[in-house]
């Protein structure tokens, strides 16, 4: 049963942040890592900083998805099975289209939000339902000026030249990515660099493999970019291994 | 007491539409416009098109200010009294300031949800803050190209050579505003004749007079534009009077 929570109508306008955690058998993976992010995304949206106790000391019964939610009015935590979707994204990979998001690195707004992971996510589910009315299972964002920025639920990471690189959360201006993040800081014991920085969409289409990076997917491997097939990636395997994920 | 509501999870990512209206003594006000707005939202974000009976048969026993969510869950009403703040810029107008809003209007990418009432509004209410550490109490959007969107929460209207002029929500991408198209509609009984068109800063602030129009505020006159004063227009108070708010 799905839970049900007590609101304002105020707390439906997307006014606040959320995080979504792999409940593993564990304990949630990365936990401090997301608040922190939680915590980060709360100033920017200009809300006081959440008393997270009572995420840190709850205690989980069950593995599966935990979402955290912080608005003015309410702090929730719920947790669900992780979607059959997410799963099968993680072990076939993901079919991916590019496209210009209409927004330029070097023009975000003073009071921009697009670095806070906020509850305001219609354009992302918007953009998702594009995608799959093109016959995609994801999407890149690109910058007006060519550069690729995240896709709408993930971070985009990739492998070229033994580095493993992701897009530099600041000269983008995008939401860090922790998954990605965590995987750039294990590249050494894999024998790989780890690179954050910006790469345009013909950079990327040249990488030996591509992924998208997330909590509960872990890593989607893009099978295809605008319709190119690609190769599957002996790294995959390797690398959802070093994050923990269980491997066919 | 605030209304609360039963909501899941999911309700609070900000995908769903909403409208808001001024419930007066003889009802809510352009009750019909707003529900055709509300469907045409709902549309542009997929989701099924809502049974709006409950809001068409309910009675409403107060005046204020009435909200109507909708979301992939649910569909519900709450009436709050109409904050004193909206009341004061109604009375005495407010001092904005324009940004560029990072966005041209020949990019918006083709999922783009501009043009519905989203509850995805963390970036109105940033842009708001955001305009208030600036010393103003609203701001004016631009395009990347210079032309004037919309406010925040609001559409511009504005009045030059005898023509009651606000932006073309088809051309700009953005909502379009109920209270300012009424109000184009009222133009000829004043006197004016009537234009949706696009229009940069400069030649807004060569303008008679400009407000901002919304459901609650009607118009609230632009009292300074990037810190120039600006007299105020007798148009103001007759235009009030047109669109049945209270004149003092």
């Amino acid at each position: 049963m799905t839970e049900r929570i007590l609101v304002t109508p105020a707390d439906l306008l997307g006014d606040g942040v959320f995080e979504t955690v792999d409940l593993r058998p564990s304990g949630p993976w990365l936990l401090e890592q997301h608040l922190s992010r939680l915590v980060r995304s709360a100033a920017i949206l200009g809300l006081p900083e959440p008393d997270l106790s009572p995420v840190r000391n709850r205690v989980f019964e069950s593995t599966g998805a935990l979402r955290i939610i912080y608005t003015r009015g309410l702090l929730n935590m719920s947790v669900s099975p992780i979607p059959d979707g997410l799963l099968r994204e993680r072990r076939e990979g993901v079919r991916t289209i590019s496209a210009d998001l209409g927004v330029s690195i070097r023009r975000r707004p003073p009071w921009s939000i697009s670095a806070a992971k906020s509850l305001s996510y219609a354009s992302n589910f918007a953009a998702r339902r594009w995608a799959a009315r093109q016959g995609a299972d994801d999407m890149i964002w690109l910058s007006t000026e060519g550069y690729v920025l995240e896709a709408p639920t993930a971070s985009v990471v990739w492998l070229a030249g033994g580095e493993l690189c992701t897009v530099s959360p600041a000269e983008a201006g995008i939401l860090p990515g922790i998954t990605a993040l965590h995987l750039l800081s294990l590249a050494g014991p894999a024998g790989l660099r780890a690179s954050e920085r910006m790469v345009t969409l013909d950079e990327l289409a040249a990488a030996e493999a591509i992924w998208l990076a997330s909590s509960l997917r872990g890593l989607a491997e893009v099978t295809s970019l605008d319709g190119v097939p690609r190769a599957r990636s002996p790294w995959t395997p390797r690398l959802l291994e070093l994050l923990g994920f269980p491997v066919d």
